[in-house]
């Protein structure tokens, strides 16, 4: 793969530019509501705005970097970055409630409903996704370009994409473990918007359908080492480092990784995605030592 | 306004035609869930595709009738009815949930949580608010139609228009009554998507920004007069013909017209408007007996 002269940039340093920036549009895209809906938008900014590693927004930019070393549009990244951190903030200040997976605590504060009440977690939740529509619709790009972006955020969020797995993943509570249910769970539930960042990146990038498939592809791998790697912590880390309850998802019986391959079993397996991740990298021609970097960061974490 | 020669159609005869293509629309759209995820397609069916009065979709092919005698574009306002549908269908599910309005009864049917569950109905709706943004993506419409649409239904449905409105409603609970503040929640929690109805159709129908305007004005009137209408109905009218529990607003303690006007007052109120909705038809060129209709419709329901 294609790699530019100069300076290998910090993972770290990153990670930091790619929160600051988003962080930024977050806030003044999150402002304005209407008089008598103050709490409302109190609990929006506390969803999106709490402490987040940024994940998704850094392989928005990561990518748009992979497919050109020319203009890889910082604004529409910007955006694009918001627009996903929304609909990833409304997702789970949804999946934390009672009648879901009933959490008190994520990443370390508590969760909106705690914070506020119900209801108010609920309706901030529903305006998050509407606001990460219409940060791509207040987008400075041009109508077809806008259109795809909507498109890929749509398409992973919806009925076939991100709430079809969190769909799955509430029937899989008690209910015999099947290693191709679990995978297929995970590609929607996370895997499908940390697609759509990657390919989000690229589109602002101009990617052809050759480098958005190999980011696609990218992503898929890392997507899955990321919850692989979820699964691992799960039983391997503590409380503490973990910003929520350790062990949370075994004892809920819901099957893992590590409780269908064992945890060496599922070690091996973030080790082979970690590979397929990286040789999808191959074909691209812009700078992918960030996207080489956040899929070690991904595999490496918490160690 | 202009009208057209020929028979006046019949209100019941239209409603029918809007809701059967309406219906056919969403049948279409909401298919194809993820393995593992066919309670929440089924959820989602069940919530967009019970009993209604379709009025929303009216208003779409209505308002495009009332700019054009010529093309009203059909096929994108069967489309635009469909998203607006299901951006109404997802807001009474999750205002009905516990933590919400805690309705178990909705059109003469069981809630969607309490006919499935409260986690696959906090789901449902999230899906489809998004299928809503899906829809008018795949509409075969011209690149900037097509995001004057989407942006229309972004702003009425988020923090500056319907869930602010749910917002303000919640906070209004058992809380000194006020009048501008009863309107305000009116104008945001439905009259936004009421407005966005009708300038949909007249956006389909290629309405100048004149046009806009009128067709704005009258659905903003009309959208207050429903609920004005809405809350004298739930004083007069007995849980049958209400599809509801009868009185359960003033349960509440919810401030109503009724509550604040009385009853005549909130008579004279609903007047008013309907007179207002009338007078801002006069400019448009089309054939404004459909919107007419639909006015004399909302105020006289229930009698």
């Amino acid at each position: 793969m294609a790699t530019t002269a100069g300076s290998t940039p910090s993972l770290q340093s990153f990670l930091q530019q790619c929160a600051a920036r988003v962080e930024a549009r977050l806030q003044a895209a999150l402002t304005g509501a209407a008089p008598g809906a103050e709490l409302l938008q109190e609990a929006m900014r506390y969803a999106a705005l709490g402490p987040g590693k940024r994940l998704r927004p850094a392989l928005v930019y990561a990518s748009a970097a992979a497919i050109t070393t020319g203009d890889t549009r910082p604004a529409l990244c910007d955006d694009a970055a918001a627009a996903l951190e929304c609909i990833h903030a409304y997702s789970l200040v949804h999946d934390d409630l009672p009648a879901m997976d009933d959490d008190d605590l994520r990443r370390g504060r508590p969760t909106c409903h705690i914070q506020f009440d119900e209801a108010t977690a609920i309706l901030a939740g529903d305006a998050l996704q509407t606001r990460a529509f219409e940060l791509l619709l207040q987008s400075d790009a041009e109508p077809r370009l806008k259109l795809s972006l909507l498109t890929e955020l749509a398409r992973a969020s919806g009925a076939e994409g991100m709430v079809a797995g969190q769909a799955i993943d509430l029937a899989a509570v008690n209910r015999q473990p099947d290693l191709s249910r679990l995978e297929t769970m995970h590609r929607l539930k996370t895997g499908a918007l940390i697609r759509a960042s990657a390919r989000m990146g690229a589109l602002a990038a101009d990617a052809t359908s050759q480098q958005l498939d190999a980011v696609s592809g990218y992503a898929g791998a890392i997507g899955l080492a990321f919850q692989v790697q979820d699964d691992i912590l799960d039983v391997t880390a503590d409380t503490a480092t973990l910003g929520k309850t350790q062990g949370a998802d075994a004892a809920r019986n819901k099957p893992t990784y590590v409780s269908l391959l064992g945890l060496e079993g599922a070690r091996d397996k973030l080790a082979a995605l970690h590979r397929e991740a990286l040789e999808y990298l191959d074909p691209l021609q812009g700078d992918c030592r960030l996207l080489q970097q956040l899929a070690d960061y991904i595999v490496e974490r918490g160690h």
